[in-house]
């Protein structure tokens, strides 16, 4: 079974007034970064903040009146989940969502206020899968699976049909990939547009699902968790057995990458472009920056899949970015303590440009004459340099300074 | 002295290879919350991440070559000096960016990589700003102003020219306003493109520069500070000699807004529509935001001006607006400091659903026969009913409990 491209057409007609045609945008600080000309489809714009939306409706409107008034059924706690359920309560029909017991409250809470019913079943996600399908056979609801399906697909393709329209001479098109849904549309889109175009997989090396994909493989084996990742979209282990031979045929390369990497990418377009993306979101580009010799003086599209993140964690990406670039750091500075101490220390940082965030004073009574002190400073510095020449300092003066590894900022 | 539809024409014509035409884009997370039909001009996406970049051009180009020979001199920290090394560089334009002494340095940094010269003169704004008049009189350069400028106007009209092109048939087009070279821009285009249209400018109350502008002051008088403000980029006293009787002349409303408002607004952008925005850059936001009401049912465009915050002020904000939202929560539990007890404790918040991310164990040893401790716990949680929840259960197991404020998260 494959899809064509006359279906993603299709797609594009049907989907015209209830998703979001996304912006391409230029990237000029990642252009600038990478000598490539960067251009990004911003899927992390898309109603429900992922393209899942888009299959989601195909799949919803290519329904028979009787499924649709019996209602759907689905297992996930993310994009799909979510766009899903923006559709189904729009078009009256009835979602009942399977999540995995534990799954955090704001997940759910997102979903509910989209109109579907959730279910917490099951202690990880396969057993709530396999609750979700047990629901659809015994109350002949319809399951909706969340990538390997040809309305899906079709409906995932119109991401790279559109960016070809807008932007139609990239040498390059890089975009997440887990399952498989939206690469396999994007692949059958983008080599009817653009035969000749370079069509590169970016994975978590986690999960390279792509590996043996289509040979026998099940859907349900594909989301067998394996291992914690910040791209927890694309944390399937196998793709799909339509979605894997599609991108078999089509796919130049694969780019595995590390969870760093992806962290990197993350922090790079808040910073940099002003755009929020979740980790699976910024895939795409954490492929682009881990072998940005390769596409120097090339156009490369980069589909930005989903923005779906929770705050904390970006809060915490963003707060360990600056720790990794010496702009914020901890030292613990070893005193006497005594009156006047803590003045002299701070006064040092001050002086030589560091800004004092917190200050934490760790009293231990030590069984000698003088009493000693550790002192926890957590400063906001300029670069790496900045940090030496504040611990240089301080050493200058007899206090003992070293810097703290990351651990809770 | 005004500014001409025509003018802003001609500026379109020569941005268009010069900065990006940013995405007018659907802001479905913010209609559904208004219920107004909203639509945002992503000028966070600009080359230098905001709308300065387009005047700076049209200024620029404006100057005859033996006056671009010389070179070009401002005073700016932010965006205004980001835009004008960006093109000056391109340009071969020498241009001296005066910063005030203490600028952090990430300022200095980014306008430097742009190929400018950065110096640091001066105690304040103020005080940059008049040795930056001094540097341009002696040199024989030229001073390029922040917004009082024809042409610096006509090219930050492009906004609304290109906005109303995109999106025909907005009803209300809500701008940030500091000194006006936007708005003023927007004014003049929106009045020509779409007559009836209600314009509305977005200004944050410790800097109200609107009022009584156009009379008699002075570009020089505009920029002395006020207060602290999120919104660094609008914080001006009164806006210009041109650019003040024009909004005057075209201007429907003034929505005057707390620092509340718009850290909510920058909070609102980053998790319902994946977009960094800076505190200016999400005034109008926040403007639709703090009077949702009046516009429901209404087609609003809003232009986010700029996207350049830094990344310890977002995370802060992240995690503040958790706090406010009862999803982050730190109580003072009174203990016995008794073997056991901790994990008793830490046991009945894990069994209430709460997931904690820190602990400080405060020992005070007071001369009493029982000992007793302040726990202090960080806790994520799910809204304020499940934080009042943990307190109860707390207390109903002898454990006296309380909030406390959010000091330093």
């Amino acid at each position: 079974m494959t899809v064509t491209f006359q279906q993603i057409e299709q797609a594009h007609r049907l989907l015209a007034d209830v998703v979001q045609r996304t912006p391409a945008t230029r990237a000029p600080a990642l252009s600038a970064a990478t000598g490539a000309e960067v251009f990004l489809k911003l899927e992390n714009l898309q109603v429900t903040g992922a393209f899942k939306a888009r299959g989601a409706y195909v799949k919803l409107n290519s329904l028979a009146p009787d499924a649709r008034a019996r209602g759907v059924v689905a297992a996930s706690a993310g994009n799909h989940a979510q766009g899903l359920a923006h559709h189904a309560g729009r078009m009256g029909i009835d979602a009942a969502i399977f999540m995995p017991e534990g799954t955090p409250f704001t997940k759910v809470r997102r979903t509910e206020a989209l109109g579907a019913t959730t279910i917490l079943a099951g202690a990880d996600f396969q057993a709530a899968r396999e609750a979700a399908l047990d629901h659809a056979a015994t109350e002949g609801k319809t399951f909706i699976p969340p990538f390997d399906d040809p309305a899906i697909i079709a409906g995932q393709g119109t991401v790279a049909s559109e960016f070809l329209i807008d932007v139609p001479d990239l040498d390059v098109l890089i975009a997440p990939v887990g399952g498989g849904g939206l690469m396999a549309g994007c692949c059958i889109a983008a080599r009817h547009l653009s035969p000749a175009i370079e069509l590169i997989a970016a994975q978590t090396h986690q999960y390279p699902s792509i590996q043996g994909a289509g040979h026998g493989t099940t859907d349900a084996a594909s989301n067998a968790p394996r291992g914690i990742t910040i791209a927890d979209g694309i944390a399937v282990t196998q793709a799909g057995e339509i979605t894997g031979p599609i991108m078999a045929a089509h796919l130049s390369d694969t780019i595995l990458l590390e969870e760093q990497d992806i962290e990197s990418a993350v922090r790079e377009l808040v910073e940099g472009q002003c755009l929020v993306a979740e980790g699976a979101g910024a895939a795409g580009v954490a492929a682009l920056l881990h072998d940005a010799q390769r596409f120097a003086g090339r156009r490369v599209g980069i589909v930005v899949s989903g923005g779906n993140i929770d705050s904390r964690l970006l809060a915490s990406v963003l707060m360990r970015g600056l720790v990794r670039d010496g702009r914020l750091v901890r030292l613990r500075i070893e005193i006497s303590d005594l009156p006047g101490v803590l003045s002299q220390v701070t006064g040092l940082i001050g002086a030589e440009g560091g800004n004092i965030v917190d200050v934490h004073h760790q009293r231990l009574f030590f069984d000698v004459p003088i009493r000693r002190t550790d002192l926890d400073v957590t400063i906001e510095t300029v670069d790496r340099a900045h940090v030496r020449r504040l611990i240089d300092l301080l050493k200058s003066h007899g206090f003992e300074a070293r810097e703290l590894a990351n651990t809770s900022l």
